[in-house]
């Protein structure tokens, strides 16, 4: 069988990691091109966990040489130097995954949350690769806009029960994530003291995955309360959503339809736990009623479901290949 | 001066440690009868690190030894056994601070909830040992019920806001704890493995401090939609309150009017973190409103405010000492 | 291709787990036996993140059965438990990988540590299950002793160094595990509580797997000093090894040396690291030297390495195989 | 009672903030100098758990501020920093306990080891501040060098069993530290996602704190081989000792009559953990051991009798106060 060339651009961070511990697995696509901000090194030296794995040359990042390498490229940069690349790469006629929030929001909602947009055109033609909500668009995007973690488990928790909230009461995301959510830059936050034997809220209220949130569930910004919290562990989010609800029916049966031909949703029948969906693309998905009080639980492992294993998904889908090509679905258990 | 005689039955687990722990440095209590269910060992023997500290020869529990040795006790058992020794030590004229749920709730309520209440008479005349609710009737009050853990840090983060809120809209507490909040008792729950890198809800809104907070508060307790999550870290917990508010108010001016009185209780001016009060009696709480959404957020330490300091501080009231005598206000930082 | 049929008994502890979740997904063995003491249950119905990968059917450990359905069974049992199982299965021509200790001493080493032998004709004709030791004896044994976690990463540090050593100097085996090493029993050692910001010494100089070190590495049971440390964490393991060199070497030279053929020993320029191996079956070893002083530090996931992965190494050199079939080499980082 | 007014330069800090802690709280000193190198701040602004505790202004560093106001100052600077401020207050006759490096070694090993040094006279005079081994010098100490945290573990550790030990054979101190250890600076190495789930060793045979317990135990340097590890958790550090021993002695029995007349030195029955001394100034220690073998277990907070906690002690013993005047002996636990 022949392999596609795919690249990654943001080799360094945890995100970029993970792309290449799926991607030198992956039965189909063959990583050609890795690269970061400074080159001269390799994925091993990067990454020592990575010895006897991987010892590919990590170059410093270059359009011209990932179009000329690579059918498809992921993107593993912060917001607003990703876009910098986008356009001259989808110019080239290369496919572009996103995992930055360049190409999540509309164009207003983006500009009031993070900064000028410069690639107006493309952001028009992406596709918001949340696999169960755009799954037929995704088939032909040349572009895709790699969803964030919070919104990824909100919105998968969300979407089953939209039909029965009562509409424009408040929608609460309570969210909870490790510590790899915030990179691996240096700040009082990741110091090991500061995070041990803690827990705190942080934005509330105010963290611009709420317009994302918002955006795609088709309902207003106003309406969506969401607080992030940090705890003291690696990896995995979990939302914890209130919405108050009308009609009868049964929580489970209700997520079982929903996502009966989605193959990485679980649905649970205890509240979801961090660890069974560490190291998968799986979001665990859990609710329980009381009144007219629902309660949903939604797990992911942030930087799989919430980046990277999610977008291989999209890359999967992009190129026609099966959607669950090199996914992980063993988790880090115990 | 003259110390005051006091009695611990329930030595053996983490609020009895608390409790001993503040007790044998208290300026006015003179820790002279220790209990638990067996007897036959001392202080430092169950707590190691009481070495050097603390020898105090550990009972098997008596009444009778109690009511002659002490003129107030602290249980720290389970509900139900506690009643069985309130009622007599009351009889016998002695004063009562218990840790236990057997006198917070109404008959009715503590019948649904718990099990059958053997003691109506005591539970009529208890006071519920919340200062900063009750502090007047707890001057005279015989008999204590200490609140929980959860429905301290709820119910001190709602109070001040209750006049604000939007009559009969959903009260929702989405609170975590540490693991001391368990017990002592091994279970699945508290196995290491379980709980490290990991992250889960339980009872969701089914658990039996919801009625608690909704009894206090004077809301139905269908109003009350609770869920505790279990976090991986010892001690601390946190509650994230969201409720609809009306009206014009400053957050951090309303917290400051409405505990501008209260030693222990901290307004902050950024989200609150489990480590600031872990070891002490403060509850820390911060306030944060977007439209008709107010997030609080009020932390304590669930062994501390959520059991044991709040347990002396309420003696202290009863027997006319200083609110803060012996209560320790240096948290465990860093 | 066609597959080897391979059973597992002992399907609820840790090693059970990992060995499931290698061989759903190992390219030549198929899991067609899962049992325990108990059965009436299924692979996700026991370990819940296994919902989604494998619902095969557990049942109640039964010789005939696991003789009839497989080539090869690998024991997860405990140590006395694994021998009552091993005879008839030999006997009934299946071959064995058993991670228990029962067949990894000689007869008056395992009786003085452990309990009676009853199958000391099979104990004379297992092989030790360290491919790097006896790779060519595995290729033709019926039934392996699958190493301790201990000794694999003592003994693969220290194998390399053992001609430099000076003779009757003191082996000193300063090891750290994960909590996971304990298993999933329920004990005061494995209360979050008593783990979290803890750490101590257990069984020092006294622990079983230190006449298991002396034995493998050919030296007198006193001249190994063994003391484990329980370290707050889930799965990993660090043997830091102190022994009294003589004579000229590069250190790094002499494990790259004796390694060169080994494809899961890692040699590492800097100290290793639990996270660098954890989820994988590498050996990670560091050395240095200073005057007659040599420091080895050698890491292992304790569950992999120290017990499920190296098993399935040693089947797959069983049956011919290649050595890595179906063994991650894709550490749990970050 | 008059009390002693001290001051504390280096604030910011952990060892800053633990002095504070518990000179707010101390019968005999008066904390009237609080300074960091940068002032215009307060205790509870640079410490947020301060809040409602100490809001005492801090300064910028001034000599002659502090030698106005203070008879005794404590340093909490970097090695380097702390001779600078030594010097003029030595000079303006104020008493210093140095919690640094600078005063700890004879000169040739201090520059050896560190830096060149610029106060040689003053070096010269110093009291290395182990109460157990100078108690008599530090009465009399003008300028207290307060031991390192790893040679405080270590040689209470070692101290009573040197004349047992065959001489010229290895002492092995293989150590595990917090990471408080590492200080509030931002680093690879504090960074939660590295350190979390994570262990191992750090500058192995080569750390600083070597040459500091090879002189206080009068032993070349050559023969102490100390290796340092990074465990996941906050405060508290074991020291495994291993030495060769000769003669016949009850471990227990020596350790109990070595410190029979030491406040804070607890002898265990079982292997000590780190938890029973965190947040006090006990070094808990237990011996084992096998043959001429010598197994030693040695316990302390490292910010605490590994720093601030000692240090206040030297001051108590300089100033003729109770040595535990001030001393918290309440263990953070649970």
């Amino acid at each position: 069988m022949t392999h596609i060339n795919v690249g990654v651009i943001g080799a360094s961070g945890y995100t970029g990691l993970e792309l290449v511990k799926m991607l030198v697995k992956h039965p189909n696509f063959k990583l050609t091109y890795l690269a970061n901000s400074e080159g001269e090194t390799t994925a091993d030296e990067l990454h020592p966990s990575l010895k006897g794995v991987c010892d590919l040359e990590v170059q410093k990042a270059s359009v011209t040489q990932a179009s000329n390498e690579c059918e498809l490229v992921f993107l593993a940069l912060p917001h607003k130097t990703a876009m910098a690349y986008v356009k001259p790469l989808i110019a080239n006629g290369v496919k572009v995954v996103d995992l930055s929030a360049d190409y999540r929001l509309p164009l207003y909602t983006y500009e009031a949350f993070y900064t000028e947009h410069t690639d107006v055109a493309n952001l028009e033609h992406s596709v918001y690769g949340l696999p169960e909500l755009f799954r037929q668009e995704l088939k032909s995007a040349k572009l895709v806009a790699n969803p964030g973690c919070f919104p990824t488990s909100a919105i998968l928790g969300l979407l089953p029960f939209m039909k029965y909230r009562v509409e424009h009461t408040p929608i609460i995301v309570d969210a909870k994530t490790g510590v790899s959510g915030a990179g691996k830059k240096l700040s009082e936050t990741t110091h090991f003291v500061n995070v041990n034997d803690n827990l705190f809220a942080y934005n509330p209220l105010m963290h611009r995955h709420a317009p994302e949130i918002a955006d795609k569930l088709g309902v207003d910004f106003e309406e969506v309360n969401f607080v992030p919290h940090l705890v003291p562990l690696t990896r995995g989010m979990i939302s914890s959503i209130y919405i108050q609800v009308e009609g009868d029916f049964d929580e489970e049966a209700v997520l079982e339809e929903y996502y009966k031909d989605a193959p990485h949703v679980r649905i649970s029948k205890v509240p979801t736990t961090m660890k069974d969906v560490a190291g998968t693309n799986f979001c665990d998905i859990y609710a329980k009623r009381k009144g007219n009080m629902l309660f949903i639980s939604s797990a992911i492992d942030n930087l799989m479901r919430g980046a990277s294993s999610q977008a291989i998904v999209n890359a999967n889908i992009m190129m026609g290949l099966a959607e669950d090509a090199g996914i992980p679905d063993i988790a880090y258990v115990p």
